[in-house]
C-alpha cells in the first residue's frame, strides 16, 4: 500500500491524499460503508459501485465465526467470495468481542470469548487475528487491541494500553510480507496523555496507517472532538489516519478539519434499514404520513438510482408494506449521500477552502436541529 | 391488447404468440412473476428486465387496501409507481379476499369484506374491482369472480358459477374505453360440465382474453390437469388463455401442452426466499451444509447475474446469516431459471418439436423425485 499526501488546506489539518493498493487507487478523505458479513446489507456489489464506494469495511470477527477464515480463503479470499473487486478494510475483531461476546477474558496473550452465536469457546491472539485478516485477503489489516469502555479511570486504561502496544508489536512481528498493509489503532481512553503515548509508542513500532480507536464509545461529542484535535497531528503525515467506527455527516466534516483521512459507520446503512434518510436539507423519517402522497424524491438534488426512479410515496408505501426493496433503495440513497459527502469534502481541500465548507456544514446542520 | 397465434405444434395444442399493448410486445406461452403490493419482492426492475421478464402481476386487493388505488392513480399509476416500463396484469381482487379476508359476505352485488391488515370494511363490486383497475392503469385486466374452495358441491359451484357469469357482464360493462384490456375468468370448480358452461357465457359475453380460475386451490393435480385439457380448447382460438396461479415447472409444460398461453405464480420467488433453487438438474436446498464450501454456480448451466458471480458457499453463508441479499440473489435465479423455460418452451413450440421437449422435460423431472 502506497499513501500520498496531495493537498493540504491552508487553515485546517484537513488533507487530500491518495491510497494505491493491488485492488485500485481510493482518493482521501474516504468514507467506507461496513460490510459486516461479506456484504453491506441490501446491496448488490454493483450498486456500492455506481453510489462511487472504493472501500469496505469487513468484520473479523463475523467472518471468523460463521463462515470461517479458512474457507473464504480456501474459495479465494473475501474479494472472490463476496465478488467485490474494490478495497477491503478488516478490523481485528476486538471491538466485536467486546461488544457482542459473552463471558469474555483478556490476557496478555489475547481474548478468551464465547460466541454470540452457538456460544462456542474461542481464542483470539495479535498473531491469529493478523492470520485471520490474511486468509481473507484484505487490503488494509488491524492490529488486535483493547478498547476499554467509557468511563474507564486513568490506572485501568493506561494497564489497558500497555497490553494494546504489546499486542501491536505482536501484529507487527506476525505480519508475512505480502501486499496486504497494517494499521495500528490508538488507544488510552479519554486521556490525553495516556494517547499521546499510545501514538508515540505505535510510530515507534511502526506501521502503514494509524488509527483511533476506542471513541465513539458513548463518552460525550466534545471529548471525542478534543482527542481527535490534539492526537491526529502526533501521528506521521504521510500515512493514512483513520477514525475507526466514526460517524455522521457533522463529525465526518470536523473530524476531516483534523486531519482524518477515513472513516466507517453503520449509520448510513443501518438508518436506512431503519427509513431515516439523509438529504441536503432536514433528515427524512420516509414512514411519516407527510410522506405519503409526496411524488418528489427523497433528496432533489441526489444524483442515486432511487432518487432519479422513486417517489417517497413509493419508498412510504414500500416501508408500511415490509418490503425488502424499501431495504435496498434506502440504502442506495444514504450510502450515495455519504459518498457525496465525501466528494464535496475532497472538493473544498483541493480548492484550499475547507475552512469555508466546514463553517457552512456545520451552521447548516445545526440550524436543523 | 392484440394477440397474435405466431405457430401452432403439430403434435400438441402448444401455441406460439404475440401479445402487443401499450406497453410493448410480450411473447406467449409466458410466465409473469407476482408482484403483490408494487414490488416482486427483493428485486428491482432492473434486475426483472434483465432475467428477461416481460409482465408482472399485481394484486388488486392488496394495492387497493395499501397504498390505495386513487393514490397510485394520482401518482401517474402502477407503472410509474413502481418503475416498471413492461406490462402489469392486474387481478380483481377476488381471490385474495377469499384466501386472506376475515368476514366476508358474499352477495350478487359484490363481496362485503375486512381488510385484513386493520379489519376496516369493504364492499368490493364487480364495478369497483374494474375501477381499482383502470385507476392502477394494467395493461390487462381480470373480471372479478367467486373462487368456490375444493372440494365444492355441484350444486354450490353452480349457483358460485351464476354469480360469475353475472359478475362479468357487469365487469364487461363497466370497461371503459381504454387499451387497458379485460379477461374473464373459467370457474365451475371440479366439474367439467359447468366449466364448459362457463366457457361458453364468457365467450357470448366477449372478453380479449380467457383465464381458468379455481385451479391449484388444493385438488389433486390429476384433476387439474385434466381439466385444463378439456377446457382449454373450448376457449377462443385467436384469444390469450391463462392458467391463473400455476405453477410448478411441469405443470407449465404440461399446460402449454394444452394450449394455455400465460402463467402466473408465486413458487419462483416465494421458493427463492425461503432457500430452494431450480435447476435444470435436481433442486438445490441452498442451507444444505453439503454446500458450505461449494465453490460452483447454482447451476452451471444458467446465465443469470447469480450464477454468474457467486458460489453456492456464499450464497449458503448468506442464507446462514439471515442477509437480505440471500433473499436477492436466490430470486434473481429463480425467475431466470423460469425466464429460461419459457425461452425453451417457446424455441421448441416455434421448431415443431413441443411433443419431444414435453416428453423429455416431465421423464427428467419425474426421475428427480
Amino acid at each position: 500500500m502506497e499513501f500520498k499526501l496531495v493537498k493540504k488546506d491552508p487553515a485546517t489539518e484537513a488533507r487530500q491524499g491518495r491510497i494505491s493498493t493491488a485492488h485500485g487507487q481510493v482518493e482521501t478523505p474516504v468514507f467506507m460503508p461496513v460490510g459486516t458479513q461479506g456484504t453491506v446489507k441490501a446491496l448488490l456489489p454493483e450498486m456500492l459501485q455506481e453510489a462511487g464506494v472504493k472501500v469496505v469495511l469487513g468484520n473479523t470477527y463475523h467472518l471468523y465465526l460463521r463462515p470461517g477464515h479458512e474457507l473464504i480463503s480456501n474459495l479465494g479470499g473475501l474479494h472472490k467470495f463476496m465478488h467485490w473487486s474494490g478495497l477491503i478494510l478488516t478490523d481485528s475483531g476486538g471491538f466485536q468481542i467486546y461488544s457482542l461476546a459473552p463471558l469474555r477474558k483478556i490476557t496478555q496473550e489475547g481474548v478468551l470469548f464465547r460466541s454470540h452465536i452457538d456460544g462456542t469457546k474461542h481464542f483470539l491472539s495479535p498473531r491469529l487475528a493478523v492470520e485471520i485478516q490474511q486468509a481473507l485477503g484484505s487490503d488494509i489489516m488491524m492490529c488486535l487491541d483493547e478498547c476499554p469502555p467509557y468511563p474507564t479511570s486513568f490506572a485501568a486504561a493506561e494497564k489497558s494500553l500497555s497490553l494494546t502496544t504489546s499486542w501491536a508489536q505482536e501484529c507487527r512481528a506476525a505480519k508475512k510480507n505480502t501486499p496486504q498493509a497494517l494499521f495500528g489503532i490508538v488507544q488510552g481512553g479519554c486521556y490525553r496523555e495516556l494517547r499521546q503515548r499510545a501514538a508515540a509508542e505505535l510510530v515507534e513500532i511502526g506501521f502503514d496507517g494509524y488509527a483511533l480507536g476506542g471513541l465513539s464509545v458513548g463518552e460525550p461529542k466534545d471529548i471525542m472532538l478534543d482527542l481527535v484535535r490534539e492526537i491526529t497531528p502526533l501521528l506521521p503525515e504521510n500515512s493514512p489516519r483513520y477514525l475507526m467506527g466514526a460517524g455522521t455527516p457533522e463529525d465526518i466534516v470536523s473530524c476531516v478539519a483534523h486531519g482524518i483521512d477515513m472513516f466507517d459507520c453503520v449509520i448510513p446503512t443501518r438508518c436506512a434499514r431503519h427509513g431515516l434518510l439523509f438529504t441536503n436539507e432536514k433528515k427524512v423519517v420516509i414512514r411519516n404520513a407527510r410522506y405519503r402522497n409526496d411524488e418528489g424524491p427523497v433528496d432533489p438534488s441526489c444524483d442515486c438510482y432511487t432518487c432519479r426512479n422513486y417517489s417517497r410515496a413509493y419508498l412510504r408505501h414500500l416501508f408500511v408494506a415490509k418490503e425488502i426493496l424499501a431495504m435496498t433503495l434506502c440504502t442506495i440513497h444514504n450510502v450515495r449521500y455519504y459518498m457525496r459527502l465525501m466528494e464535496n469534502i475532497r472538493a473544498a481541500i483541493t480548492e484550499g477552502r475547507y475552512h469555508e465548507f466546514c463553517k457552512e456544514f456545520l451552521s447548516r446542520t445545526n440550524e436543523d436541529k
